[in-house]
Parts: C-alpha cells; structure tokens; sequence
C-alpha cells in the first residue's frame, strides 16, 4: 500500500507534488489540492445532518479512494463505514482500518468472490449486492470454503436502467433464496438512484425519487410480510440525501461528492433554487494547475489537461475568478481563455473538476492544505483499483 | 519505480490484472490488454516506413507512458529516442535506458527546470521546446548550475493554437538566444500540428499539413540564413506521419498512437478513403472487461467504466462484434446494447478505446497476450508523472 511508503525516500516533482510542511507555493502542478478546513466542514456538516435525520451514513468511498478521508468521515462524520464499487476496492478500506465495507455492486466473477469472502478476515463486515438469483450459490459456496459471512442487499434498479431488479416479486425471490444460503445473510436493500442526483431542478429530481422511494417502500413491505426484515435500506446521493432522509423508508445514506464536490454537482440547485456550492456544501477540491505558455496575448495554456481530470461532465471552472475561463482541454495542456491578459507564466490557478470521482482517479496524491501550508499528502490509496 | 517490483509479492485481482503464463481467460478485469503480435507488427511497420524514407522516429512516449514499449519501439521500430509531454515523464524514460529524451513542451516552473537540467546525468540526451525568450535564461542557468547542456527546440504553432510561436521572425529571435546561452544548443524546430489529425478526410489533413510545412520552411530557410542549422526538425502524428515524411523540410517523425490506436484515430481516412484500423494500422490496445449484470434482457452492465478509460473522443467500441455496442459509461459500469441476447454473465469483451492516451493514464498495468496466454505485464511505468 502507497500509505506504508516512507515520504522522505521521495521525490517532489516526481514521485509527489509536495511534502508536508511546504509552503502552498511550492507543490509542483498539476496535482489534487484539498483545502481540508472546507473538507472537514462538509463532512461534519453531513455527519450532524445524518444524526439529527437518525439516519447512518456510509460514505461513498469510490468518490476519492481514499482511506485517510474515509477514516475522517467516520471519526469526524460519525459514518457508519464505507460503500464502494469493487472488491479490491473494499479490500483497500478493509485493509486500512475500515470496520464496514458494502461493495455496492454485483461480484459475479468466481476469483472476486473469492476474495470477496476472504474479506471478513480483514476484519470488516463484508456486504456486496445481489440482482440475479443465480448469483447466490457462487456468493455462498465461496463463503463456506472461507468460513466467512457475506451479507447481501438486494440491489433495485429505482431509475438508473443499470444493475438492479424492477420488481418487488425480484426481490421477494432473490432474498430469500440469500437468506436460506448457507454463508450469507440478507442483510437489506440496496437502492441508489444514481440517474437522478444530477438534474438541476429541486422538484425534477424530487419527482424521480418519489418513485424510487414508492419502489423501495413496496418492496420493504413484502419482505417484512415474509418475515425478511431490512437492517439496511440503503441509498441517497448529494443530489438527493435529503429526500431519503425523509422517506420513512431508507435508514442508511451513501453520499460521496458532498465531501470535495465538483462544477458539475454545484450546478444543481437546492429546494430555494440556490446553486448547492453556493450554500449548501463548500468546494474543497481543486486541481492545482500553473501556467506555462502564455504567447497568444488572449490565452493562457496551462498543465492540467486530460490527464490530470476527467472531462466527462463538462470543463473544470476556474475558483474564485471571473476574469478568466478554462475553455479547452487537450492531453497535457489546458487553454484558459484571459481576454484581459492578467494571467502570466507560472501563476497558479485552482480549478474545480467537472466530475470528482475520475478525477480523483488519474491522480496518486491529495495535497491536503491550510492557511497556505501543506499540512498532509495523501496517497488515493485505492487508485488503480478497478477489479 | 513499479517495474523494480517484484510481481511474485503480488496479488493477481489486487495490485495486478495477471501474471506472466496465465490463460487469457484468467486475466482479472477490466484492464489494459495488448495483443502482442499486432502492436509487434505496427511498431515494425512504422520502423520501416521512416527507414524507407530517410526520417527518424522519436516516438511520442506520452501515448503509452511505458519504458517497456519504448525500449521495443527502439530496437524493433528503429526508433532514435522518445518524446513526451513532462519533466518527470522524461525522467522515468531516461531512468529506463531511453537515451535521447524530448520534452515536446515547454519547461517553465523552476523547479521543473532544475530537473531537466539534471536529466543529463541519467545518462539521456535532453531537449526540450522554447516559444518565449523569457524562458531562455532560466534554463541556461540552470544547466550551468549542474553543469549540463540542454538542447532546445524553438516550437513553432503549425495550427493548434495553443502554445508556440507564430512568426518567423519569433522563432529566429528565440534561437539566437538559445545558441547564446552557455549551457544551451539550439537543436532545431518543433512543428507537430496536433489540430489536425483526427479530421477525416485525407485531403482535409493535407490542406492544414501544407499550411505547416511552408511556415516550418519558411523558419528553417531564415535559420540558415543566420548560420544557424536545424539537427532536427521535429512533428508528425499517425494522422499526418505520411506528410511530413515526404515535406523534404522536416527530418523526425513523433508518432504515437499507431503504435496502439483506438476508435477515434481508427475512423479517419488514408488516401483511398479507407478507414486506417482496416489496413494502415492494427488494433493493438484494448480495454478487457466482463459483464457483471444482465438482469434487463437487451442490456448486459460490463465493468468498465469512466476509471478504466477516457471518453472525451467518443465511447469504445466493441471490438469484432458487430452484435452489441458499448452505449453508456458511467463511474465504474458501461451499458452494452444486447438486443439478440448474445451476452451472458462474466463474458468478456475487448473494447478499443476511444482515445489511447488518457486511457492508458488511468491504469497501472498492459498485459501482453499472444496465442491465448499471457505473455508480459508491463507497468505503466510513467502513470502519474504528469508534473
């Protein structure tokens, strides 16, 4: 693991952009810059919200793969544990000290299962999803020769059209045929509307989770007439936490974004039609990026191109100026558009990603900040693991 | 550096995809695969065009990142050296053995500088790009400093308007100040017109390419009138190589992806308005996935998603099925259309990327297959080195 490596055998510049305890400008760019008095703030902010909801929150770790943020978000957020979307995933968070891992997606290839089921001995409860009945035997077979226990949620497909059954009587069946398997244990539903969290509107995306929640509602209902009761109803992004809170019917949130966020979750307006970075959750991560061409008088071309984010959800936006533009992006560099030409060679500019999540995958560091000294490196300690 | 590790200390579905003398069948994904034969044929090809036509060939080691395909590109391929796009990449080739390492970018950080000046001594030739005079004392103190010499070349924009400079007059400017410079040689002129290699049409890229060989001319004719000789004079892509080769201006081809290819540069067109991935060059790369959900009847869910590729030039593509079609990407799963309901659980697919390089930026490993087996695991040994 990158956090067992030994920071003074390392190379700023090359092996990392910065050490603890330099000056903020010093870190060699392009790299991932976390102004952690904002990260702790929303992650304290979402911990108190859950609380006061009486609900437990299991943080999206797939967001920033990052065991030292998951082990602030359950020490400070009082998350429950972590969800993510692949087992070598998990076992990164298991294998760092998280106590409660949900893969929450299917594992139907036999050697993740069976990694799967070594899980439990890392010292954390194991639970991964189920959408297809067939899926149970493997899931138990693997468990008995481990000697483990999986539980299993049984994933609905509440919009999203990906993974995920669509009816209650789907569910019905494949609980319990986990529940009589030997090894496994049903431990509830999962049910991430995952197609929703993005449309601007308060009232669109409350129109798409009335659904959801209806869905969820029926289908805890016919268990419970079956004598399946649901530890965990689980679901609810940064887009949506609060209607799931409300809903009487889910007991575990699974938000990710709110904790960096992104332009493209900012976008998105709360329920007073108020863009949600503008109010409800702080930016707090940021692709720190300098300038290294600047011989057009209109543009500037800096370091941070594709290789540096993911531009899937749109551009990266400039933080905190409105007198420059980042308007293209190509393989190593980016075209900031500075009509005004304030801009110079080596000047530092912080750009907050289109989408956290890829992001945070290209890169192996997060150069954690406050009052303008670097204060923590980070490995993204899951990076790379996509099994 | 990850290839100074030891693969036996590793775990096959956690730190790696495979192990050398696995099955292909047994390969953990998704992951990178390369088909060892054909990217084996492409690089040959490519060798044997730039030998038949008097280039050399810097291969742009930006595209893949890996000391391994750079070492074969230079003792199958011919190759004189690579190109690449960062200081701490140009780092990881010389550390490999490459022995003659351009940075096709400008070096503007001081810090970055200061490497570059050092890179010398690891044994490599090192050259970088100019298009600011601003920037040319910095770098000659810095290579008096460690008491090494930095070959510059002026970068003239052919076109992509981003960095470089425009006029003649600039780029004579520039150079007599670079040969002015103790501890820097001018070594001549960079001229990749990036802009224009993925349009489709052949005569399209010829009528941008002749806009850039007169501007190259024109610089390398003003040069010479000022006593001052190019030792190179440097472009070409895969979408271009033809036309610079045969310019009787520039001396030195910076192919990448032909090495590779993927779905964007597979869809533009040769001279005979033929696709090039249908005989110019051959698939090499591929993105190895699995379904892992197949519970709506004309979908299967594979696990390849946005973390295992780029999608800013347009989704994969399936290769050799013209019965699915990758539609949707998400986070960590993509969509695959299945109306006959040819897919079931846990098979594999191979999906050409639609952009090699950022894709390859994201993993960590290629695994190299030939007739079934695995061949090879190569790290993706610059992953990372974006500073």
């Amino acid at each position: 693991m990158k956090d067992a490596m030994n920071l003074s055998e390392m190379e700023v510049g090359y092996d990392i952009p910065a050490l603890p305890g330099m000056d903020e400008a010093d870190i060699q760019t392009p790299c991932l810059l976390l102004d952690l008095d904002a990260l702790e703030r929303n992650v304290k902010k979402m911990g108190d919200y859950a609380a006061v909801h009486g609900m437990r929150h299991r943080v999206h770790g797939k967001m920033h793969k990052s065991v030292d943020v998951a082990l602030m978000q359950v020490a400070l957020g009082g998350a429950c544990g972590v969800c993510c979307q692949k087992v070598s995933e998990a076992e990164v968070f298991a294998r760092g000290g998280i106590t409660d891992v949900l893969v929450s997606n299917q594992v139907r290839d036999p050697a993740k299962i069976d990694r799967l089921a070594r899980m439990p001995k890392l010292g954390a409860r194991t639970i991964c999803c189920v959408d297809d009945i067939a899926n149970v035997a493997d899931l138990s077979a693997a468990a008995q020769k481990h000697g483990t226990q999986i539980e299993c949620l049984v994933e609905i497909d509440c919009g999203a059209g990906r993974c995920g059954v669509t009816t209650t009587g789907g569910v019905v069946a494949i609980a319990k045929a986990i529940e009589a398997a030997s090894g496994l244990k049903f431990a509830g539903l999962q049910a991430y509307q995952g197609a929703m969290q993005h449309l601007d509107s308060y009232d669109d995306r409350k129109a798409k989770i009335d659904v959801a929640v209806a869905m969820v509602k029926d289908a805890v209902d016919s268990l419970k007439s079956e004598d399946l009761d649901c530890d965990i109803v689980g679901g609810g992004g940064t887009g949506s936490y609060y209607f799931e809170s409300n809903s009487g019917v889910f007991n575990e949130l699974q938000c990710g974004s709110y904790a960096f966020m992104d332009a493209d979750y900012g976008r998105i307006l709360d329920k007073d039609g108020k863009r949600i970075d503008q109010g409800e959750w702080e930016n707090a991560l940021f692709i720190l990026t300098s300038v290294m061409s600047h011989v057009k008088a209109d543009k500037a071309i800096v370091d941070a191109g594709l290789k540096a984010q993911s531009i899937d959800s749109g551009l990266p936006v400039v933080f905190g100026r409105d007198d420059v533009e980042y308007i293209k992006c190509s393989d190593e560099h980016g075209v900031v558009s500075d009509l005004n030409g304030a801009l110079k060679v080596n000047d530092k500019l912080k750009l907050v990603p289109g989408h956290c999540d890829p992001t945070c995958n290209v890169h192996d560091w997060y150069v954690g900040v406050r009052n303008g000294k670097v204060e923590t490196l980070w490995p993204v300690s899951a990076r790379g693991k996509a099994y």
